[in-house]
Formats: structure tokens, C-alpha cells, sequence
């Protein structure tokens, strides 16, 4: 089997391309694109830099075919926001131009998109279904969404076995600057393991939805193992803690006591702090899980591996 | 007022041109633009023929700045869906790029957009809101439903004065051959006043929803007179009627008894004549309106004047 991971040179994409090299089952070729690739690659696998945006680059890339794409390409949605012409470029025609000329090489070829929860509208405390009405309040979204609905019609259309998972933010993202708006949920795993004093933006009660970066790639793998799916767009299952309850399973972890100031900033906790519960059944039925719990959740998130 | 109306050669958009030409209010310019514009076209009119998705004519087009657009240019569904990459440039990608443009050269400018019912998913006899889940059986429908929540990004970052209405097949579109679905709901008009033998593709009991050019083209105008809208999506209100009892209005319309033979498309059945009741509550609220009875839409369909 073909393999290409888009965004290869990310946070996700790293841990995918670990995971698959170590565990390659019925791989043949895996191919890792991005803009850049700082590191060693794993073993086996074929690195290929460039433009996903440029035309060329991107039939030079598909050339060969390929029966299974990871699509993570994506630039940040705080950063997608203040740069709206190349949110639309990156986030939106790459996503449309990747499936289609995909689709052209190798019809029914499977693709995994990595949606996001910023497809959902303002919560206002309602439980979320993969059919919670979807309104972004970002761009970010808004073409995270658009992709979705244009993925399920190429899988109508059977010219691609398409299916998007939305991920809430990954945690926990190595820490440095960031352009995504949920940087907080993974800074307050690695500066309470510092011992350092961390100003959160958001209050202890703030409601958010987690997932480590090893349960995300384990989504991503059961997602590309699925027959071609009826289900286009799933919604897998996350934890729903308030921070201050993750930041007390990182104490246990680290057994180091946390220095917090809690913040009120209204935004982010609107965007990432207000979460309601979330029913994931159709994706729990399809053998979707969660973190185990929040202990879980802080080993995995401080481990750094993907195992 | 400088306004420009995309697909001005088409059915909906000659109504709205003879309209906006007849009573012009503000306007200072009035530029109709499509691959072709056959006739005359309104006295004062300025005619720009070309194609949309040519990115210089685009520009070239836009040049100097609208206050308004009416965006009607498509392909039809039925077309789109055998001619994939035609409906994918014509029904997507020349709305976004229309849009993006329109707002860089004229920040906030008005654009109303011509969605469509074939929006919604299979409908199952729900009544039907702006809520009704969309997971369109078409990719014209998807292209539709992209380009809807795109249209409100925009307008939430207040680039465009956006409005999108979900308009279902007009009627009655000439006679002639079509690419569109739902063109058995416009001969049954034209062949009862003729006094030919119609063989309808569906049963006499298929309920459909039923509008006017005449409502359709005073829909536009109104969307086009509302402020910048918190509401950006908005479904109009439409007749609801099974097409047998719009056949018995047209014979009382025309004195002349139809000769129909009724079939059993399932396919025409399930897209146009499966349609459940619906609640346009607050489009009415902001003052749109259907037409007012059946009789009254026999008499629009056959007058062939949108005044």
C-alpha cells in the first residue's frame, strides 16, 4: 500500500509518520510532504518538500498514485484568521485540488481529512453530534467544513473513499510559538512539568475538550482501516474536563505542584473553554476511542511518543 | 448605485434585469455579464459577455467596483453532475473567486447570491428550516451549500454584505431543451396552454415547491434592500403543491384540459416531487413572500413578465 501524509513536518504528522514506519504492516511506500521537514525522517520513508499550493508541485507529488493520503495539511486557524488570503489558499483550494487530482489518479483511493471542532457554531452548552449545527466563527472552520461537505460528495460519487475526523487541539504540542489559538491547552502540560509559573489565559473551570497526540494518531489509523465508509464526517470521541481538573492529573504525573494564575480571556474561552459534553457513538460504535482518562491523558501527553 | 448581475442571460436573470431596468430607483449602472446574451437587452443596460471563470475577464469585469451583485451564473444541477469538472469551476470556484475580488476592490459591497433547495438532503417528509440538515444528493447541491458558507465567513468578517436564498426551480422556464431537473415542472405549464399530449415524468401526487420568476426576481430585490444581515442564509417561502393541483389552476388559467399521462420517475420523484412542508418563518418575517395561490402562479408562470 501507497501512503502520503500531507503536513508530514507537524506536530500529528510527525507522530503518524513514527507510528506507520515502526508498525508498517502492508506499507510499501510511505511519502512525507510539507513545506519543510527539520529532523530525522523514520526509517524507509521518502521526504518530499515543497508547496502543496503550487500546481505543478502537487501533480509531481501524486504522480506515482497513491491508495491511502493523510491529508493534515493546514496552517493554524489563529494564524488563518489574520491572514484570510492564505487561509483560503492553504486550508481551502489545496484541500479541494489534493482530492480531486488524488481522485484523477487513483479513483477510490482512501483519504483521511483531519477536520477540527471549529466547524461547530457557538455551543451554548447544547451536546454535540456530528449533526450539532456547523457555523464557524473562524475561517479556519468555515473551510475546514466546506472541505467535509466536498469530501462526502466525492465519496457519493465514489471517486474517493473520503472520510474527515474532527480533532479538537492536540495536546501536548512542544512548546514555543505558536499560531494556534489552543497553544494553552498544551503550554499548561509542559510548564507545570517545568515547575515554572504559568498564566493561563482561560479560568480552572474552563471546558475543554482533549485529546493526546497518540489517541489522535490511533483515530487517523482506525479511520484508514474502515471499508469505504457510509459515515463521511465523524466526530471521535475526546475527553470533556475542565482545565483545572487536567492540570491536577499533571501534578499526579509529574508530582510536581502546579503555579497557575488563571486568566478570563473571554475569547479563547469562547472558542476553547466552553465545550459542551459530546456524544460520539456513531464513531465509539466504529471502534473510536478516547484517551482512557485524564491520567491517561497527561502520561501520554508528556511522553512524546505514539506508540 | 453600480449593480451587476452574473447569468443575466439566463431565465431568472433577463426577469431581474427587465426589473431593475423598468424601475431602476438608484442605480447608476447596470452591467449584465454571461457567456452569451441573446436579444435585446434593457434600454440602459451596459452587456459584458465572457467567461466568469477566465480570471482577467474576472477582473477586468470587476474593475470598477459594484455596490451590488446579483450572483446567478451557474451550470444546472442535472448538467454538473455528468460534467464534474465543469460544475466544480463553474458552480464553485467562480463564486469564491467573484466573491474574494468583489470584496477586495469594494470592501462590504451587497452580493446576493441565488442558492438552491438542492441544498438539503433527503428530506424524509421533515418540514424544512434554514436547520434542516444539508447533505445534498448533487454536487451542485454541495457547491451550492460551499459556496453559501463561505458567503457567511465573509460576512462575518464583514468583507461582504452576504446573502444567500434557497430558490427551487422557477417557473415557467421556456420550453426548449434543458439541463435542468426540475424542467418537467415548467413544461406542464407550457404544454396544457399549448393543448398537447404531456407525458410528466411524475405522478400527479408529487408535491413539489413551486415559485415564480415574478417572486423569484422580488425575492432578489428585497434580499438585495435588507442591511448588512445577521441572518446570511435565508430560505424563501414557496408554494407548496402536489403537481396535479398545479395543472388543475393551469387549466383553469388557460380554459384548456390538460392532457397528461402521469409517470413514475423515482429518481425526478425523490429530487423535486418529495417535497415536505415548509417553515420559512423568518424569511417572512423580513418581509419575503411566495406567490400568492396556485392561480396566481399559473398566471405569472404564463405571463412571462416579472413586473
Amino acid at each position: 500500500m501507497r501512503v502520503l501524509i500531507t503536513g508530514a513536518g507537524g506536530f500529528l504528522g510527525r507522530g503518524l509518520a513514527s507510528a506507520l514506519a515502526e508498525r508498517p504492516g502492508d506499507l510499501s511506500r510511505l511519502v512525507l510532504t510539507d513545506i519543510a521537514l527539520p529532523g530525522q525522517p523514520p526509517a524507509g520513508a521518502q521526504i518530499v518538500t515543497g508547496d502543496l499550493g503550487e500546481s505543478d508541485f502537487l501533480d509531481n507529488l501524486l504522480q506515482g498514485g497513491f491508495d491511502l493520503v493523510f491529508h493534515l495539511a493546514s496552517l493554524p486557524g489563529a494564524f488563518a484568521e489574520t491572514a484570510p488570503d492564505e487561509g483560503y489558499r492553504a486550508n481551502l483550494l489545496v484541500s479541494l485540488e489534493l482530492a480531486r487530482r488524488l481522485a484523477a489518479k487513483r479513483r477510490g483511493a482512501r483519504l483521511v481529512f483531519t477536520s477540527s471542532i471549529a466547524v461547530y457554531c457557538d455551543l451554548a452548552g447544547r451536546c454535540v453530534t456530528e449533526h450539532t449545527p456547523t457555523d464557524s466563527v473562524l475561517s479556519y472552520g468555515t473551510h475546514k467544513r466546506m472541505t467535509e461537505i466536498f469530501l462526502a460528495d466525492m465519496a457519493r460519487r465514489r471517486e474517493l473513499g473520503a472520510i474527515s475526523l474532527r480533532l479538537p487541539g492536540l495536546v501536548a504540542r512542544p512548546p514555543g510559538p505558536s499560531q494556534h489559538g489552543s497553544a494553552f491547552m498544551s503550554l499548561i502540560f509542559h510548564e507545570i512539568a517545568a515547575g515554572r509559573v504559568y498564566r493561563c489565559p482561560v479560568p480552572a473551570d474552563a471546558s475543554c475538550w482533549w485529546m493526546s497526540r497518540a489517541a489522535a494518531v490511533s483515530a487517523l489509523r482506525h479511520a484508514a482501516s474502515l471499508g469505504p465508509a457510509s459515515l463521511t464526517v465523524l466526530q471521535p470521541p475526546v475527553l470533556h474536563a475542565a482545565i483545572g481538573d487536567v492540570a491536577a492529573a499533571v501534578e499526579r504525573f509529574t508530582g510536581r505542584r502546579g503555579l497557575i494564575e488563571w486568566g478570563e480571556d473571554v475569547h479563547l474561552t469562547r472558542l476553547f473553554g466552553a465545550m459542551p459534553p459530546l456524544d460520539a457513538g456513531p464513531a465509539q460504535r466504529l471502534g473510536f476511542r478516547a484517551d482512557a482518562d485524564l491520567d491517561a491523558l497527561a502520561r501520554a501527553a508528556l511522553a512524546g511518543d505514539c506508540s
